[in-house]
């Protein structure tokens, strides 16, 4: 009995140990140090920022939801607001999931798009979206360092004349480890990053190398369950009508060659399991246009009813906590692991997110 | 019509054009290279190192089949040895999908491992399985080099006296990329590896570094559709009974802590896309054992009547045609594209597998 049991706790535990009983000693693991976070160290996420997606029940019946973060500021804020502007105007109800690729990326929008013989019932934009360029695939802090400050809820707070202020609003934590296809890597404000230091003769920031370098161009990257904004060839920069998200090893190649706009925080399951189309990219083909999932509503959270909407929260990727994360994802030390690695790739430290406690 | 038919090309062109016709001007890619490659360039596998893995049919009554490739010398031998022993004692029939865990692993062996009360149910090993210990995780070349080489079929040829043959089987091509998990990556026999150099004053080859630097410590890498074998806590090694592929974003913080032991090279669409356990670490619970996907048979190809042996060949990772494709993949030049990245994560170089033109 006890060597099965061993067995099973083994087998459970290519990941992580289940059976407390059967677990060596060791380091706590990643998870157990996000698990001892102080409730101050969660950030809200506000509704403003979210989005649901229902998608039509499954062949059980069962309900499908998911939730999407957008993007907070400095980054993609064009393409967010388009994207709120087209759930308030409804005009993602009854558009489709028409490309599920494996390992890259599942795509939603109009299905006319993919049925040149349905062009005249291609759905009529709405009004009022922005035409970003792109030079808004990444945020510059050339034109000098931005002295707002947003507070642990994500709200900005008043500038103060003391050194800390001057810290670049989504300037991000770096994460030490090299990464091939970017300068530097780090988080801001809860997100994936890469960016590029510059020399600064008025910096004064303990955060930054040798106190005269900050942060000069910033750009989200492509990480797994990051939702972008599909777009045609360049100079087109896609308008957020037609959407995906990353649903296997993280396409960085794309990184600044198209929009990130957030990403899911809540059943990307729900997308990641749909059956794979056959066409060119994964897009379903004619003759199984009936995989098409359709998409019932997309709803920014804070126009639903405060008892519905979703409340989610993220550690502060400035926080104590997230930093021992992150050493603790680039050197496992907890009982499973023989080897540490000794760094840890930028996709490969997800950010913590949870329903908020109370929420 | 023509600005719809771009709208159309625009959308799919997320990934790479399809439509000739709207396609600006560009630098091939990376498929394109491939697709020019030179018929010799492409190394087929041996039916020996393929395992076809017969899933009960979907729930439309569509065949699912899996093919596996074993890794081939120097890596995991005994692992893979074991893989073997295990399909001829037709050992993996009637097991199930026990463990679907989001942007993490697919994992499948005896079902009853999962359910104590089934305890006496649980499958007795075959004889004859090879303990193997964790040195084996990474290959060694400290001991001297191996002077054997092996042919584009995969074969060992006659050593003879130049200075080529002393190039190590299974050493790497490197990619020239930083890695935060390894001080060195590259492509050995097909396979992406993680490797160190060493300084070796016998060492006369045209490859490496100074002509006095090889390789020294070689290990496969977790990226996706890695075939892996899950093992308890240290010292247990696995023994193949229970194997996992990767299904989201490369885990290699894994690496050099469980064995690989080969990747899918075909139908990993049947895994990836399965819906996800609810319990810990994607098992499904008690509930939901009606999801378990049956494995209906496992086999070795070079067991099969030879009309049914499935044939795929792989791009040799030492060709010329490989290393422009590493090239193009880290410096995307072709028409989508506004900001090549100057590097490639080793995962994100998925090494091109084929079903063999005539086979």
């Amino acid at each position: 009995m006890t060597k099965h049991l061993i067995s099973l706790a083994a087998t459970l535990a290519l990941a992580a140990p289940v059976f407390a009983a059967d677990e060596p000693e060791g380091a706590p693991s990643p998870n157990q140090i996000v698990d001892a976070a102080a409730p101050e160290e969660w950030v809200q996420i506000p509704a403003e920022d979210l989005l649901v997606m229902t998608l039509a029940p499954d062949a059980q019946g069962k309900a499908r939801e998911v939730v999407i973060q957008l993007m907070p500021a400095p980054f993609s804020q064009g393409w967010v607001e388009n994207i709120r502007t087209l759930a308030r105007a409804e005009w993602y109800d009854d558009i489709t999931v028409n490309r599920v690729q494996e390992n890259y990326v599942v795509q939603w929008g109009d299905p006319n798009y993919d049925n040149p013989e349905a062009e005249g019932d291609a759905k009529p934009l709405p009004d009022g979206l922005k035409v970003m360029g792109e030079d808004a695939y990444e945020v510059s802090f050339s034109e000098g360092l931005v002295s707002h400050r947003y507070n642990r809820r994500g709200r900005q707070i008043a500038t103060k004349p003391n050194v800390i202020e001057t810290r670049p609003i989504g300037a991000p934590s770096p994460t030490n480890y090299s990464d091939p296809y970017a300068p530097f890597v780090g988080f801001s404000r809860g997100f994936p990053v890469g960016f590029t230091y510059i020399y600064d003769e008025a910096m004064r920031h303990p955060d930054y190398p040798s106190g005269t370098h900050r942060p000069d161009q910033i750009w989200p990257v492509h990480c797994y369950g990051m939702v972008g904004v599909g777009r045609g060839y360049s100079p087109d920069t896609g308008s957020g009508a037609e959407l995906y998200v990353v649903n296997g090893h993280a396409p960085r190649h794309l990184d600044r060659n198209i929009a990130l706009a957030g990403r899911i925080v809540s059943g990307m399951e729900h997308l990641s399991s749909l059956p794979r189309g056959s066409g060119a990219l994964g897009f379903y083909t004619e003759e199984e246009f009936d995989k098409r999932t359709p998409i019932l509503t997309v709803r920014v959270a804070s126009d639903l009813p405060a008892e519905k909407q979703p409340r989610f929260e993220f550690l502060d990727t400035d926080s104590e906590t997230f930093a021992r994360y992150v050493e603790a994802r680039a050197n496992r030390r907890d009982p499973f692991f023989i080897h540490p690695a000794g760094g840890a790739d930028i996709c490969n430290i997800p950010i913590p997110v949870r329903p908020e406690p109370n929420g």
